[in-house]
């Protein structure tokens, strides 16, 4: 299985990209990386090139990048290089740290989408307090949505929950306003309804926005827009409440003391809120397994999102999502399809 | 000042809803209060009549009733008779702690929209880190929304914060998918365009909800269903990041003793994201003050609600949002306006 790896993507690249790389080589003897990026600064950081390729280029996508743009302009980037590769047959999946949306741009325009699903839609696997964690799509490839994108949102995340996450029969719902069928705005009513009358997965209904990190959905389904907007409400609201937190434990002498003692306890607590350990947020509805690492990823986060990327072709995401596609279809999928 | 108040709405009705209108009414010599409910049971806890009238009924709206069906049958409700007696001019402002869907159809069609605003809004005040809060608007009175309906909620929030609030020329942004003025959906898009070009009101841009309790705004303006969704999303981590807290704190002796002297300030830092001390949620929109007060209010949530109120019919924001609403006027607001 061959791999493509963005060297220059993220906050550490590429340095952590590169010690990841080593790190899942050495793991994982059924794989070899094709890594994408400035030969010179990776080849300061690989120190064994067992199953390593490197691919020069002195292009990259930078951050702050226009995403379409970017792509389009920055042909030879380490990026678009890494998904040619895919589109080429020359490597089986694609991974980078760097910029989200050139990301799935070029996922779109260099790999392509899977015919039957119209939109793609990014997928990280969010935390719970069990640490049993959950997939949640879309969570911002589209700003706007239709009813039949949220019912096949539903498919590829319960394939993925299933395959990878090793959940037997995931259990697929609806983020809404209520729990109520009647509950919600346009499209959420339309998608409930769509989504009630198929059969390809597991609906349970509606959720609330207030029990998502109870374990109460395996795959949670959203358009791009309200998904964005609750990631980052629960990732604001985490941060506010640590930051919170640290300066009630750091409130005089008594206080340092007894912080001291938990240290170990709230180090955890603030681990299991860093959902990077779950791997890197998925972009389903494209032709080849490209997922998304966190861009502040060290060595380790790239290890994890090497080994989901590895599970995901082992366990033929991609190919399912495509055999199972038609159970999905309905008369207002569009044309080109 | 008269303010009717129905006494049966609310988890813990209508005792604490009974002390709480004592205590303000013994602190504020220039308010009266029409109490609405079943005067027997009202009368198990009303010691002192000072300023205060019972209007007895039997009938009132459960909390589980659907909205509108129960505000258009229960004509004789506790919550529906007190917004009657707005319509009336016996009451200058009213206020529930029961349902809140009937509480919003009970203003809207009771007391009546303000000419002009197009749609009413939801609008609690939240917490931030710093303790100094936002109002966020619309909550949930609307599940859909048009670019003219985000416009009005500016100018009806900027006027309470600054009526109420007593903040000076407050701060109003767009809650969107990212903070460049060309992101997020044909909502927020042409929203953005709509309260750029007004001078009703200081219009900063656009923040994420990642920032929201980081004191970016004074007033924060999205459609119902995001802010549902988004109000939702602080709650529920909050509330998980609470219990994971709890379970760290008690997991073993050792930490069970640093836990102890840390009580108090973890306590604090429970109460700093309880919003209910900032007061009830507004319906921005109708002829009169009408303010939810938190389901669970206890006594002191009740007086804080009066509290409020009293200070939005003492600076007259109803007056001032019907006064200044033709600056935010635009071609595409509604016919029957």
């Amino acid at each position: 299985m061959k791999i493509a790896v963005d060297a220059m993507g993220g906050d550490h690249a590429p340095k952590e990209i590169v010690l990841g790389v080593m790190k899942a080589v050495a793991q994982y003897k059924d794989i070899e990386i094709l890594l994408f990026g400035d030969e010179t600064k990776i080849n300061e950081y690989l120190t064994d090139k067992t199953r390593v390729k490197i691919i020069h280029t002195d292009e990259k996508i930078e951050s702050d990048d226009e995403p379409v743009r970017a792509v389009k302009r920055k042909k030879k980037a380490s990026m678009v290089l890494a998904a040619q590769a895919v589109k080429d047959g020359e490597a089986d999946a694609c991974i980078s740290a760097g910029n989200t949306g050139a990301l799935m741009s070029t996922g779109l325009f260099v790999i392509g989408r899977i015919k039957g699903i119209d939109r793609p839609a990014l997928a990280p696997t969010l935390p719970t307090v069990t640490g049993k964690g959950f997939v949640m799509l879309d969570l911002g490839a589209n700003a706007e949505a239709k009813p039949e994108h949220l019912l096949q949102f539903g498919l590829m995340g319960s394939v993925y929950a299933e395959k990878v996450r090793k959940i037997d029969r995931p259990r697929v719902a609806l983020l809404n306003i209520g729990t109520e069928e009647t509950k919600g705005n346009d499209l959420t009513k339309k998608s409930f309804e769509l989504m009630k009358n198929q059969d390809a997965y597991e609906f349970i209904g509606n959720i609330e926005a207030r029990d998502l990190l109870m374990d109460v959905a395996d795959v949670v389904v959203t358009d791009g827009f309200t998904g964005n907007m609750v990631l980052k409400s629960i990732e604001g609201t985490g941060a506010a409440f640590l930051s919170m937190l640290k300066m009630s434990l750091l409130n005089g002498f008594k206080n340092k003391v007894a912080a001291s003692f938990l240290k170990k306890d709230l180090m955890e607590l603030k681990a299991k809120m860093d959902y990077s350990e779950y791997g890197g947020a998925c972009l389903f509805g494209v032709q080849a397994p490209v997922v998304k690492a966190h861009g502040s990823s060290n060595a380790n986060g790239i290890f994890t999102t090497i080994r989901q990327v590895r599970e995901m072709v082992e366990k033929q995401v991609v190919e399912t999502i495509k055999a199972e596609v038609d159970k999905v279809k309905v008369g207002g999928t569009e044309a080109n399809d």
